[in-house]
């Protein structure tokens, strides 16, 4: 008899990107920023080191305070949580019960489909139009049952944008819209917590995380912003400490840099432009994007092919493959896609790529 | 309509000791260590602070290696997570499902009521005899259906011990025992996973926790050691990066300088002896402890009115109550049980702590 599950017996759990230990590899395939963090976050981990013997506050009253002041909201809107990961877990375990329905877009992030699986909960997929645009009126009937969607804006793998006005028509008549805003500052023009603010506001939460725009992927850490109604049930699921006092020390130094997190994003934004360009001249199909990383489509050429002869010249992207997306199928027996996630990385690091990418 | 699932609608949520934010206290309320950690720890941190823009290892491989080398296990036994408190919401979340029932000794560690109320499992209180040991032919006999059995082992807040035998008694038949051993290093002798070894070991996990021993309650680690199908089970369940890379660094470090800690663990036991016999010569009934705190109670002296007044002097200890134990009641109608955990600080803490409790 397994002790475990049957929810878990059954699943094959997440696979992450790639994660190389030892150096020598341009790393193009979890989107992690490739510039240092802020000095001051340095500082702040220092001054932290000293009183570990300490159990962290379990409020994390002034992380909570820096992000208040940065969007505008009471910090009794604000979840801190080890990485937007753990937000997303947080969300599944305070509002799906097992048997209740969550949803995402396809393709997206598909780490959302096994988190419903742990929670035993039913995941729907909903499927997206070739140009990643949502069908609208088909997604407004899928969302009757929904409990909790899940919208990645911009979106991965494409790196594409939705509109707010698709955004609040999106939130679920019985059900929360999870705005996983992971790769919000790389926007043009980033939300500012204003959908939180509109009149279906407390029918959204937005999930922010610091691993990408603020160069903190080894710290896990992120939040919740929503409704503080929502965000005080959620703190009675999450564990009392369940951030370490050297990250609540070390995001709130990085909440209150604002301008080395901007001056990264910045030089992210021109690469981003320049590797766009060098794509589409090599013959690449790419999605404007708006987040720190593109996605690559090539007309002929095998993409896993593509990203293994990259791999083998210790250079990392992702492949990803998508089966039952929309592609090139019918709605009603949709056909897979796949293709080529690259991350925003150096300059040095792009050109790297390009000279790779020009050999294969 | 309530969006959030009924069983986290009508739960209380868990209320950790208090941490003030402020300097000034005499704090000897949550089992902190009073000494600082080791300072190979704090160089640890920070070599690894200079990569933070990068995830971590998702195996946490070195770490789970010095853990292994430690105990005389393969690190695929291990996995760490941020505190222990993440070890057992890992357990909850991989081994039972709703309705499912679990059990813990009573009086004990009441958060694991609280991870059960949170996953829906019905929660089964053991009434320990007014000594602390198991009735265990009772207790046995309420095992059947029990999936998972929480032992702290040292107890909390009594600070008394079982003995291997008891322990593998009340390995559940159908489930696991999960031996929370948070305080083992205060033990005379400690644990050195002999149990997970023996005939009903692929039946028994052991929680374990840095916060106490390593003087790291600050940095949230901590880890489980079990058979490796229970483990790759659980690493199923948990986040990708659930554990930082300055954690990990840090646990690394520490678990390799086991000299700090037992310098550490040699002082604090020297000062439970000296507290010991101080309340005792109060007038105080203080139970042998083998933890880093001692469980005291007065036959005539309100215990609530005593940590008041030493809290009003900036002295912080915990005062606990148990309603429904065994205490001067019946089986049948348990009366409550109340007392005060006084955490075994530094002596220039405890002699505080005397001063104020004489004058009270």
């Amino acid at each position: 008899m397994s002790l475990f599950r049957p929810c878990v017996e059954r699943m094959k759990g997440y696979t992450p990107g790639e994660q190389p230990q030892e150096s020598g590899w341009v790393k193009l395939n979890t989107n992690e920023n490739p510039y240092p963090t802020s000095p001051a976050v340095l500082q702040a981990i220092e001054r932290a080191a000293g009183r570990l013997n300490i159990y962290p506050d379990p409020l994390s009253t002034p992380f909570r305070k820096a992000v208040g002041e940065l969007f505008g909201i009471n910090p009794e809107w604000i979840l801190p949580a080890n990485g937007s990961d753990e937000v997303l877990t947080l969300l599944m375990r305070t509002f799906v019960g097992p048997g209740e329905t969550i949803a995402y877009p396809y393709p997206s992030y598909v780490l959302y489909e096994t988190l419903g699986e742990i929670q035993d909960a039913q995941v729907k997929r909903i499927l997206l139009n070739p140009d990643w645009s949502w069908d609208l009126p088909r997604a407004k009937a899928e969302l009757a049952d929904v409990k909790l969607l899940f919208v990645p804006n911009p979106n991965s793998p494409s790196g594409t944008l939705w509109s707010d006005e698709d955004l609040l028509a999106l939130v679920p008549p019985n059900g929360l819209l999870i705005l996983d805003e992971a790769y919000g500052d790389f926007r043009d023009q980033p939300h500012r917590m204003e959908l939180l603010k509109s009149g279906p506001g407390s029918r959204i939460i937005v999930t922010r995380t610091l691993s990408k725009s603020y160069s903190l992927a080894g710290l896990r850490l992120g939040f919740a912003a929503g409704h503080p109604e929502l965000i005080a049930g959620m703190r009675k699921v999450k564990d009392s400490y369940n951030c370490d006092m050297l990250s609540l020390a070390a995001g709130e130094a990085a909440i209150r840099d604002q301008s080395a997190m901007l001056a990264n994003r910045g030089r992210i934004l021109q690469t981003r432009q320049r590797l766009t360009v060098a794509l589409t001249k090599l013959g690449f199909n790419v999605f404007p994007s708006q987040a720190n990383f593109v996605w690559a489509t090539h007309p002929d050429r095998p993409h896993r092919s593509i990203y293994e002869f990259l791999k083998s010249n210790r250079v990392l992207i992702r492949y990803m493959s998508f089966p039952h997306a929309v592609g090139t199928g019918t709605q009603s027996a949709p056909a897979g896609i796949d293709g080529l996630r690259i991350t925003v990385g150096t300059d040095e690091q792009i050109d790297r790529l390009l000279v790779v990418l020009e050999k294969a």
